[in-house]
């Protein structure tokens, strides 16, 4: 916690704000194993970075099959390609999940707090329509015929229980620039809490 | 071989079509499992269907680090989400690499000739710009300070020993309908050689 800016937030950032104007540049992919070993890989939107700390933030569902493979499976890798700049980042770390309760047991008491108010902060910075979703029948389940819209109502301000914030905290990171030829491309490691750099052939 | 047109084929290709002015829309996020269980992924580019099956095609450099993964476990998942028509296809299953040689156990001799012709017309159907790059320094290794751009001319008419045609078998399709609320989302399975499909909850 209180960690400092890794160098390769800042060039990602750079890349957030360049690409600020096109509104699918907050959707990124989310690979993580499932259960039987199998990739499995979808698209989330990107909540921002947790304060103060390098960790992406997004939201899941606990009815949902990423939540499942996370919690036998915490390791995560998020692909990030921005349209506008032609680059991508690949950052792959383990993800921690923020539920009404946190069971991990490498997370201490001061940051379990801390996450708590950040998934009560990510709550409230859904959508109506994003909140809504949380009330619908479980997601992958077959459809009935008569769709079941829940109880949803705006006035509610805590989160459901079905709610989780995940925390992705990046030990490997790969950009790279599709512009210029030959491409440039970067890789990021964390090495015993500092991180490391070199650029590498694309 | 010559198998039936999958249906969530016709679905995709639809996305397809009406995403085409979209430049980016061939960009797909292939999710894998590396060596030591952690997901990757990265974007590629998709190259069609091999034709007269479901398969998608995709191109790789030996020296890569997804060769890697998929010799060891040929298993994948893409995520294409387009971003004009708001929907995304999820689509699992095994790859067969195409190499100089096939050393595939699973692949009969008849397939062997026709995936090594459809990997000579991938190498074919590259730019100049694509083919290039298989000419380089190998990826992911550091970068020297004098940029090798190694023997490659627009006269090689064969594909080096280094490229690798992928083509993913797709057995498990998750298509998302963000339009409309609630929004609409189906999965198609393939059981013992019939494509299955229906209906779920978003």
């Amino acid at each position: 916690m209180g960690e400092a800016i890794a160098p390769w937030r800042l060039v990602l950032e750079k890349a957030i704000k360049r690409n600020k104007e096109v509104t699918h540049s907050k959707y990124i992919q989310l690979a993580t194993v499932t259960a039987q070993g199998y990739p499995a890989n979808r698209t989330v939107v990107f909540r921002g970075f947790l304060e103060n700390t390098n960790y992406l933030q997004m939201v899941t569902d606990k009815r949902s099959q990423k939540y499942e493979d996370l919690k036998i499976n915490p390791v995560a890798e998020v692909c990030w390609y921005f349209t506008k700049t032609r680059e991508q980042f690949r950052i792959r770390g383990t993800v921690i999940i923020v539920e009404e309760w946190v069971n991990d047991s490498n997370v201490g008491q001061e940051e379990i707090g801390l996450y708590s108010e950040a998934r009560q902060k990510a709550w409230e910075n859904l959508s109506d329509n994003g909140k809504e979703q949380f009330f619908w029948p479980t997601p992958g389940k077959q459809r009935e015929k008569k769709w079941d819209w829940g109880d949803w109502k705006s006035e509610i301000i805590n989160p459901p229980a079905n709610f989780c914030l995940l925390l992705l905290q990046p030990l490997w990171v790969d950009h790279l620039q599709l512009r210029g030829n030959p491409q440039n491309r970067y890789i990021y490691s964390l090495k015993e809490g500092v991180w490391e750099w070199q650029e590498v052939n694309p």
